[in-house]
C-alpha cells in the first residue's frame, strides 16, 4: 500500500533549494557515499520549503551531501552504501531534547502525584543522595538514551552530576550530547564540597572537550537561587573561555521569584543582567515566570530559552508564554526535563502537549502551529544549543542526524498534512529508524549498537535497591 | 528478563477480594473456560484494590469468571482454552472513549491551526456536507475503531450521523459502542429535512436495540444551541422509553453559553434543567464553562460528564474543573472527540493529558492523581454510560474488556507504579493484546479480525477526493 501525503504546489521548488541536483553530479561522483534515505517524504526544516515528495538523502561521512527528489539525484557509480528505503514514511531531522536530566530514568515515577515542595525534599533530593553513583549514572543515563533512540530523539541537551558516566552513556549509545556538569552551592552527588563545583566542572569540560565528536561538555547552573553570584559568574566565565553554552534553571516557580525577589530586591532575568550573563552562550530552561520586560531583555540578550511543557505542567508549575517569546524572535527548544517529573523522554507527545498547552493557555487555535513545533523540536533546539549551522534540519553539509517516522499506521493515517501528522497524531513509537552522524542507530525499532536487555536489566537491579528505601 | 512490579502490603489481600480462589473450585470446574490470561500484573480498578502480582484470569462465554492470583487458581481439568501470557505485562480493564466522532478519521489533520469559527465554518461544516456518505462514515469509522484496538480502547461511545455505519463498524470490529445518532435542527448528512430527526433517530434505535450484543444505540443531541426545547425534550423522551443515554456536547465555548445566555436568559445548566433533562441518563461532554452552582446542579441530578481535554486545548476552548466535579461525587468518564480536533484517538495519551492540565490548571501537583485518572478513562466511563455494572474494571461477573500493556520498553522501565506507568508514561502502541467480551481483537499488535491494509486503502481514497475540495 502506497501513502498519499498531498503535495502542495510551491513557489519554491522543493529540489533546486535544497539539493545537489544532477546538474552538480560531477562532484558527488567523487564522494563515497555511505547511506541513501530513498523514496520518504522530507520534512526538511528548511525555511518555507514544503515536503519534498519521494525524496532522496546522500550520507557521507556523516553527513548530508546531497538532498532532493529521487528522480533529480543520482546515486554516484559503483558506490557502496546501506540503503535505507522510505517509502510510506516521513523522513526528517532528529529530534533535539534540549533539556533533560537523562539518568533520573531510575526515579521514573517513583513518587508522583505530591505536591512540589514534598516531592522534591522528602523524595528526590534523599533519592538523589542516597543513590547517585558512577553506576546508577551510567545505566541510568544509558536507559534513557535507548529511550530516545526508540523515540527519535539523536540529541540531548543534559545537566546532572557525575556526569562523565553520562558523556561515557551518549558516546556509547551513538548519540550527540550536550553534557553540562551540575553547579549548585550545595553537597552534590560527586561533589560533597561545593566550593569544588567549578573546578570539578573545569576537569569535566577538559577530559571531554575534543574526546568524542558527538559529545560536547559544559556547565548546569542549578538555578539563581541553588548558585550564588560567584559560582554564577565563575561559571559563566569558564563557560565563555571554552565558548560553550551554559544551562540553567530559570523561573520555574512562582517561589523561587519570590525568593530571588526577596534577596536581591531584583527579578531573576535583571538579575543576571547585572551579573552580565546575559549572552547568547546563556540556555535557560523552564521561563516560566517572565514579566513581559524580562522577555523583551532574554530576546535582546540572544539567550535561548528551553520550554518543558509536561515537565511544568505535572509539577503545577504554570505556563510559560512561548508564543510571547517565539513573537519576540527568541531561539527556543524544547525539552522533557527528567523523568521524575513528565515521566517520559518522548518529543514527539511533548510538541503535542507544547501546542495544545500554548492554545487553551491562550485561548487561541491557531496559536503554536504545527510546523512551528516542530521547529521547535529541530532547528529550534539546534539554535538553543550553539549547533544551529551542523543539525537541526536536512541540508547540504549539515550532520546526518535524521529519522524515519513509518505513516502506515491507524493513528496516522490519513496524511493530509505530515507537520500536524507529526506534531498532532504521531508518538515515539512511530519511528522506525534512527541515524546519528550517518551511522543508523535504530533499523526497523531494532537497536542496532545497545542491548536493551542488559540496560534494562541493570537499571531493575538499581530500582530494586531504591524501591527498598521508603 | 523479568518485570519487576513493586508490590505494596495491602490491609486487603488482593485475592480473597477479587477472587474465585480454590475454596471456590468446585463451581469453576463445571463452566467451560474459553480464555485463560495468566502472569500479568491486574490493575482490576476495583476500589482500593492493589495490583494484583502474577495474576489469573479465567473468561467463559464473554465474561470474568475467576481473577486472583495464579497461585490461588487453578485451571479446571481438561478445559480447552486459548492462553494468553501475559508475563512481564500489565493487564487492566479496556479503555472506554466516552466521547468520539469516530468518523471524522477521515478529517484527521486536514484543517488544523485555525480559528475556531474559521475552522467549524469554513472547514468541518463544509467537508462533512460535501463527503459524509454511508460509504465514507462506514470506512473513517472502521480506521477509527482499527486506531482503538491498537491503542487498547474496548468501548466507545459515538455520537455522529449516518450511525448505521457507525454502528455496523463497530459491530464488525468486535468493539463494544454506544452508539448515538445526531440530532440537530439544521439539515444533515442523512437528514435533509431537520423535522425529521427525532423520527430518524428512532428509526435508528428501533433497528439496533437488541440486535448486537456489543451495540448500543442511542441520541446525541448536537447542543442545547444547535437543537430547539423541543427537539431536546423529544429526544429526552425517546432515549427515556428506551432507557437509553442521551450525549449531549454542552458549555464547550464561552460564545455558546453567552448566546444561550441571551436567547433564554439562563446558562445552560440552569436552561436544561428546567426543561427537566437533567437525570442520570444524560451524559454531557466537554462541559468546560460551568458555573460552581452549575456543578453542583448537575452532581445534585446525576448528570454524567466526559472530559475532552486534548480537545479542548487544541480547539483553544478552556479547561474543564474535573477535579471539582469529581470532589461533588459526579461521575466523568474520558473522551477523546474527534480525530479533526485532537487528532488521535489514543485514550493512553489523553489521561497523560488529562492529569497533566488538571495539575497546571490548578498549580497542584496532587491534583488529579494516576489512580484517579486512570479510573476515569474505565470504570468513570463505564459510570457515565450506565455500564458500570458491566464493564469499567476487572471483576468476577464483569464482561472480559481488557487490554495487556507490554511493560519491556525503555520508555516504561523501571516500574514503581504501575498506575503511574501507564498514566505518565505509556502510549497506546504499548498495547500488546485487546479483549473485548473474551474475543481477542488484537494479539501481538496483529489484528485478529479486520485488514488494516483494505480499510487503510479505502480511506485513502476518500481522502484523495477530499484534499482536492480545497
Amino acid at each position: 500500500m502506497e501513502v498519499h501525503v498531498f503535495e502542495k504546489q510551491s513557489a519554491r521548488p522543493a529540489c533546486s533549494a535544497i539539493c545537489a541536483s544532477n546538474a552538480g553530479r560531477e562532484n558527488q561522483d567523487r564522494i563515497p557515499i555511505d547511506l541513501v534515505v530513498d523514496g520518504g517524504v522530507a520534512l526538511t526544516m528548511v525555511e518555507d520549503q514544503e515536503p519534498v515528495m519521494n525524496s532522496r538523502i546522500l550520507v557521507s561521512n556523516g553527513r548530508i551531501v546531497a538532498i532532493g527528489r529521487k528522480r533529480d539525484l543520482t546515486i554516484p557509480n559503483g558506490a557502496s552504501y546501506e540503503l535505507l528505503d522510505a517509502t510510506d514514511c516521513l523522513v526528517m531531522p532528529g529530534l533535539i531534547n534540549a533539556h533533560a536530566h537523562t539518568a533520573m530514568t531510575i526515579f521514573r515515577g517513583v513518587s508522583d502525584d505530591l505536591p512540589l515542595k514534598r516531592w522534591l525534599f522528602e523524595k528526590i533530593f534523599p533519592l538523589e543522595k542516597e543513590f547517585l553513583s558512577s553506576d546508577t549514572v551510567y545505566w541510568g543515563a544509558l536507559l534513557g538514551c535507548l529511550e530516545m533512540i526508540s523515540s527519535g530523539t539523536t540529541c540531548f541537551a543534559d545537566g546532572y552530576f557525575l556526569q562523565d558516566q553520562t558523556a561515557m552513556a551518549a558516546d556509547a549509545a551513538g548519540l550527540r550530547g550536550i553534557i553540562a556538569q551540575g553547579i549548585i552551592d550545595f553537597p552534590a552527588p560527586g561533589v560533597p564540597d561545593p566550593k569544588e563545583n567549578i573546578a570539578v566542572g573545569q576537569r569535566f569540560i577538559q577530559r571531554w572537550k575534543g574526546k568524542s565528536e558527538l559529545i560536547t561538555p559544559g556547565l548546569f547552573c542549578h538555578s539563581p537561587l541553588t548558585c550564588s553570584e560567584k559560582t554564577m559568574s565563575d561559571a559563566w566565565d569558564l563557560s565563555s573561555e571554552h565558548h560553550l553554552p551554559l544551562q540553567m534553571h530559570l523561573s520555574e516557580t512562582r517561589e523561587e521569584v519570590e525568593a530571588i525577589l526577596s534577596n536581591t530586591k531584583k527579578r531573576p532575568v535583571d538579575y543576571l543582567e547585572g551579573l552580565g550573563l546575559l549572552t547568547d552562550q546563556l540556555v535557560v530552561s523552564h521561563a516560566i515566570h517572565l514579566s513581559h520586560e524580562e522577555i523583551v531583555l532574554l530576546a535582546k540578550r540572544g539567550v535561548g530559552v528551553v520550554h518543558v511543557p509536561e515537565s511544568n505542567m505535572k509539577l503545577g508549575s504554570g505556563v510559560a508564554n512561548i508564543s510571547r517569546m517565539l513573537s519576540c524572535g527568541m531561539d527556543v527548544g524544547l525539552g522533557t526535563d527528567g523523568c521524575s517529573s513528565n515521566n517520559n523522554l518522548d518529543l514527539l507527545c511533548e510538541m503535542d502537549s507544547a501546542a495544545k498547552l500554548s492554545k487553551v493557555f491562550e485561548r487561541n487555535p491557531a496559536n503554536m502551529k504545527a510546523r512551528e513545533t516542530l521547529k521547535m523540536a529541530t532547528l529550534g533546539g539546534a539554535s538553543v544549543l550553539g549547533l544551529k549551522n551542523e543539525i537541526g534540519s536536512l541540508e547540504k553539509g549539515k550532520m546526518a542526524d535524521m529519522i524515519v517516522i513509518d505513516l502506515k499506521r491507524p493513528h496516522l493515517w490519513p496524511v493530509y498534512n505530515p507537520f500536524s501528522t507529526v506534531v498532532y497524531s504521531a508518538n515515539g513509537s512511530d519511528v522506525r529508524d534512527v541515524i546519528v552522524n550517518g551511522r543508523i542507530l535504530m533499523k526497523n525499532r531494532n537497536f542496532m549498537n545497545l542491548d536493551s536487555n542488559e540496560i534494562m536489566c541493570r537499571v531493575r537491579e538499581i530500582s530494586r535497591r531504591i524501591a527498598r528505601f521508603f
